[in-house]
């Protein structure tokens, strides 16, 4: 979590993030910004991500997972990446971490949910907060948009509809231990190519204490590397070596070149650490 | 349009919206926003997009038209697509439809001004809102954003320069009615593959009647398609379909596929919309 | 430089530009922004570009010393191409040309800094003004932004760190005359494909006087360009010439095409003006 300064701003903007497979070449993500402002001329508009791969929203759930905890509390994130627009799948209001998520329910909000108990769920169905005339292709600027708008400018949150209960979610994959091993996958691969497993460092903590993360021994696709290093330029120019990275994931990287195209690694590819 | 608040906020800040061909890598962007904000720092600056095709005017022109609308009245729109930069052509501002355009003179307006009657248009000519040294390549940051941001500092839209008439326009194609059929074509193909046709739904009730929708078959590339649906996953994944848009177009989509792809189909290809 | 307005805005927002190679599909950015305006929500954020090539330093110093001129005085420019973050390597914060530079110690402020005499360098030391928990791969979230946040409300330069003399520079390289020709390279290549020079039109002048641009020879790849042109489109489509681009810099064009594929130049490639 960010440090948080002592002397907040008195009366700050409101922030509304967007994260969606919209691309960058269309006005897609240009309409909702017009909505919005024409809404709420005060709005602070963040851009996530535009390029989820298309209708891929395991991907945006990661992403707007690891995004959020970087925001103050009171953010209004929307996450659009919507195959089912316009069909009965639900679109939705979620308070939790003391931040607001508009998305709609097909599983997006899984990373973000996944280790909150404490969550205040709303359907939105209150028109006033929507668009006068909705479509049934692109409910990001219709129905998402206009009700982050309004929720910026102080609406409560119980006005934009009721409270549900069971939303889609799907099971986010976690390492675990098993004979003797820690078992993970490539839960993503960055721009430079560099492998985010899903293995954290407290599942590495927890497997073989800090002090052992020398020794340790990260196999992926027939390839071992072994013990973690501390940053990527440890290690010489197009060398694969693994270590915890900023966001406390277990990555393999290779210095100055991408370790995706060395190791023909995709996401899901499993991964082994193991004490020699 | 959006629905507009009945209460706005009152001094909304102004909102600037850049569209271009700059691209994202290079900083042609990042200078006009310098220049924009060295002059109004309270300028608020929306990316509509920086990747139509280089050159591309009439793509520019569909984008810009269809963003428009959903932004609020007062918002100034600069758009850039200028091959000519630097020769005669002339440097517009244009008022319509509540809102205000900046642009070369070169057809990236046409589809804008092409339901408009109303549209006040002037020549930029006054140096004092100009940069002090303006090259001959790069109007984007010497000329079109430098007359955005004074505008929005209140500046009135007669001191930018004179009334001018007659600018240039190409035809926006619309569909037609021939021989008991509808004839149109692919006007725009998105980040999906969707291709956005320019039958609109008015043309199709005009055709058909709304309660006919269901009944209409659409022919594109030797392909026939039977009946519109209302969203993207009514069909099975996979399946090329149609439906009527948010933007109120005919739209050719192929349910979690790209349309584009699976008809090798491309901008301009004809569609006929027929009854059985 | 641009026209500074008479009449200034008063208490503008502070304006924070960034530029790195995090690309636009993870959410780097966005979480850079999360951390910026969770200190100061009241930041003017302006993407310079994400798109430098991974590591490239060279085209991020040149990229970031064209585009900050364009900026007003009391900008924060943070510029982060950082293949050794989380190593030895020192973060900067500099003041040169009335505006903050804010960049790891790898010669990515080179461009910036190669014309100035005066600048103030200080090292990023005091962890009041940084993430409360520093990682070791994204020190632009973790550093680099916090200290641009504190730094747009209004810290004092000196209370981030000691002032440093002797930082990473590389030698911009510039254009020189050698036996009656002016010797250069191209130093970038655009959007569009054009390939711009580091001959300057200074050093034009001091060749051969702006009254002989039209005799000019350009040589590069075994092509001859005759004479310089004043704008694009004063040449035919899919002709190659030559011009003294918005920037100062003879750049090498092919009207409506790609000059870069045309020749298949590169970054680096020798370019020889001459006069007959």
């Amino acid at each position: 979590m960010p440090l948080l300064p002592d002397d907040s701003v008195p009366n700050p903007p409101p922030i509304i993030t967007l994260l969606t497979d919209f691309g960058s070449s269309d006005i897609f993500v240009g309409s909702m910004k017009g909505v919005i402002l024409g809404i709420n001329p005060l709005a602070q508009i963040v851009d996530l991500t535009h390029t989820v791969p298309p209708h891929d929203i395991r991907t945006a759930s990661y992403l707007l997972h690891s995004a959020a905890r970087y925001f103050p509390p009171g953010t209004i994130h929307v996450a659009v990446v919507d195959p089912g627009v316009g069909s009965e799948r639900r679109p939705l209001l979620v308070f939790t971490m003391e931040q607001y998520f508009i998305a709609p329910d097909n599983g997006i909000l899984s990373g973000v949910l996944a280790s909150e108990l404490d969550a205040e769920i709303r359907e939105l169905t209150n028109k006033q907060f929507l668009l006068g005339s909705i479509g049934s292709t692109f409910h990001g600027r219709d129905v998402f948009a206009p009700a982050a708008a309004w929720l910026s400018r102080g609406e409560l949150i119980e006005s934009f509809g009721p409270l549900v209960e069971n939303i889609v979610r799907f099971e986010v994959s976690r390492a675990r231990q098993e004979s003797g091993k820690l078992l993970g996958e490539v839960q993503h691969i960055d721009r430079f190519g560099n492998l985010i497993t899903n293995v954290s460092k407290e599942d590495l903590v927890g497997f073989a204490g800090a002090a052992q993360f020398g020794k340790l021994r990260v196999q992926i696709k027939q390839t071992e590397i072994n013990g973690l290093h501390y940053f990527y330029a440890d290690v010489t120019a197009g060398q694969l070596a693994a270590l915890v990275n900023s966001d406390s994931w277990l990555e393999i990287f290779c210095n100055q070149g991408r370790a995706t195209d060395l190791m023909k690694a995709a996401i899901g590819d499993r991964v082994e650490v193991s004490l020699p």
